[in-house]
């Protein structure tokens, strides 16, 4: 704690700025002006610029036309922390324990945006900046990011720029540099069974009325075939096949299947025949049951025939299916599966396109020197399980795909309590940017 | 409303006695006091029993050792009224619209067992009763009649009889004359599912790990073949097949596929092949899915690949199928179908044993007669499709097999709100009742 830069991450952490929660409106505003004052401080031209929800940080550095631009994005607002009972330490009273800072956005996102700006302010207290560079801090990332696209099609022209570098993933394991360069995209639904006109004895129908719950449970049997692939017809049709660097760099990961599984908390792992889990997360897309209802769920039983089941689906989709087209085929193969006797419907929900960038390209090739340079070994090339929708907007809207460079440690606990970030992969974050920037400057330059 | 017979009924009706609801305790007293008095008035030896719960009302001529005697059960106990608000007029403010008595208990059993009362009362004004008769009236029908065995045991020798009946059940069409000769058993389990310790982001775990709702799905799929037999193995061992009769007394059944359809409310049905609606209901075993849960049920979606899932089943069993072997058999077939990677726990529930007499057997022929006679039309001999799990306590503790004389009306909607009991069926089981002991008395006398 005598190191000044891990005081300006506590005063960061210790802001409740909870994008979800109304009661937190004043912190968000509080954790904006916060930022702001930050990169005014630093040397930045800075303002906040409102949005129908909150307000997104923008800090620049004066836009030298021989210079490439780099943008920075990244996002003030974290999680709700509840449920508070399960914090060692209060979510925002930020604590360093066992090397850690602990405390709600600690990791997601505040210790890594943070690093950052701090690599930008060493880099300018040693004279001119490499590149030109833009922070993009926005405080909605949590609850869905629904104004960032209209704010970057609004301000299209300032915002232009050569690359774009995240911190906001996680690393392959602790300490191990990496740059994810595919992320999976996602298709929600929810598909309604409706059977009887109401609830029914099951003694009086049983046997010759279709049950939903019973027909929503072949509904949902008939998703995956005996070797775990999705069975619905022309689903893997866009699925662009791993190429063989891909398949080598799945294999390279530092993330055994066994790691996987501890960290799942189970005793084996079950996914589809012939891919590695880090490929079945990350190259394969799939379709999960996220919940279920029907019937009586109260304690004992209840001999009900039950009138209704829902179940919710999600699928995670890799290039370059696309989640208009999942869904179409979702509901094709539920129609066409649907057993006599119960009527189906459906809802969609949200959905956001898979995103890839080609590592080797010059952007990638540096991002990976700057990683060797600062941690020293070769950088673990990764695709993500998860879904950040908001790349695709950054790629149509500003035409770059962004670097996704790694600072939190799988073991970081985003969104769940006792939320921590490493102090020592703080203090690489910071060298990491000065190292991004030059490498960045020399390779797009050329 | 001039009948006097009908006061009697609205009288016993208006007394809210749900076993249930503690607040109902006192009622529940008043109404054994009402029917005390009641069966004292009529000339029987009458008396109060207490039970650990609440008390049986006892009736007895006194017993003439050169006639045989007739045990009638009913019960005074009336299931909650609630919703209320889905109620024409209020459940215990009882009111006659349309030729029928509403309020709750009307038909089950109040009025059905007022019915055998009041024939007994007139037998009595005319002169000895051609067989010594023994009302038994429980107040725990309705919550599973906890105390009934126990005190069968205890009063073995006080209760022992020639014949059994009881007026607790459905006509196979209104105004039918109906005798059931037999009922399904039941067999109740839930099974637990856990996958991961806790629930999981569905993007960075989806695809690797086992995901407990789709286990679930496929166990309950794994429950039915594609002709809608349950695909457990032995499931149908003990199964008596249909004696030709029985399908031939199915076949002649007033009620019609349609029928059972409509009043499902469902545009069609789908049960067992090879079966009717009414034989599928009847007289074949099921595999029904009572309820299920897992993972998120709120609104809208959350990504999750949840950690547990459960579901609620009970089987209907036929004769000679046992509850403990059925789920015996279901344990083991779930284990043998258990997906990779996630664990089942079993909670076993309640069970009751199929029920079935012959209905040519000298008191079933004796107890058609008298159907015959009352209703102008030969008997239709059912199977219902629900468990009276008390019948087999009567078998088995005083010998005697019960004979089920249908007076409640297909749509008496017994259990849910307006529930109703036709004047002309409270009339008919008086006339029934009187009809009933003489053939008793002649048949069982031979």
């Amino acid at each position: 704690m005598n190191d000044p830069r891990l005081n300006e991450l506590f005063e960061f952490v210790s802001i409740p700025s909870v994008s979800a929660q109304a009661v937190h409106a004043g912190d968000m505003r509080r954790c904006a002006d916060w930022l702001l004052a930050k990169l005014s401080q630093i040397g930045l031209e800075a303002r906040l610029e409102p949005t129908p929800g909150h307000p997104v940080v923008l800090g620049k550095s004066p836009r030298d036309p021989s210079k490439k631009t780099v943008l920075i994005y990244g996002h003030y607002d974290v999680q709700p922390p509840e449920p508070l009972e399960l914090w060692t330490s209060p979510p925002f009273v930020p604590e360093i324990r066992d090397g850690r800072v602990f405390g709600r956005g600690a990791s997601d996102n505040k210790g890594q945006i943070l690093a950052h700006i701090l690599g930008v302010a060493e880099a300018l207290k040693e004279g001119p900046l490499p590149v030109n560079v833009i922070f993009l801090i926005e405080g909605e990332e949590e609850i869905g990011s629904a104004h960032l696209a209209e704010f970057l099609e609004k301000n299209r022209a300032e915002l232009s720029c050569d690359a774009i570098a995240i911190s906001d993933t996680g690393m392959a394991a602790d300490g191990y540099p990496t740059l994810s360069y595919a992320l999976r995209g996602i298709a929600t639904m929810e598909v309604r069974v409706f059977g009887p006109a109401q609830d029914l004895h099951s003694g009086i129908y049983g046997g010759a009325v279709a049950n939903p719950v019973t027909a929503a449970a072949r509904l949902i049997a008939s998703l995956h075939d005996s070797s775990g692939r999705v069975a619905i017809e022309g689903f893997y049709g866009e699925v662009k096949p791993m190429a063989a660097w891909e398949r080598q760099a799945a294999a390279e990961s530092p993330l055994s299947d066994a790691a996987i599984a501890a960290q799942a908390g189970v005793a084996e792992l079950a996914g589809e025949a012939g891919y590695s889990a880090v490929e079945q997360i990350g190259a394969r897309p799939t379709a999960e049951i996220n919940g279920i209802g029907g019937g009586y769920q109260g304690e004992g039983s209840k001999t009900v025939l039950p009138a209704q089941a829902f179940f919710k689906i999600s699928f995670r989709l890799v290039p370059d299916q696309r989640p208009d087209a999942i869904i179409a085929l979702a509901r094709r193969h539920f129609e066409e599966h649907c057993p006599p006797g119960v009527r189906l419907e459906f809802i969609d929900g949200h959905g956001g396109e898979p995103f890839a960038i080609d590592p080797s390209a010059p952007a990638g090739q540096a991002a990976q020197r700057a990683l060797q340079q600062v941690f020293g070994k070769k950088p673990a090339l990764t695709r993500e399980g998860g879904s950040i929708p908001i790349l695709s907007d950054f790629l149509k809207i500003l035409g770059q795909p962004a670097l996704l460079l790694a600072l939190a440690s799988p073991d970081c606990r985003a969104h769940a309590p006792d939320e921590s970030f490493p102090v020592e992969n703080f203090l690489a974050g910071i060298r990491l940017n000065k190292a991004l920037l030059q490498e960045l400057a020399r390779t797009l330059g050329d």
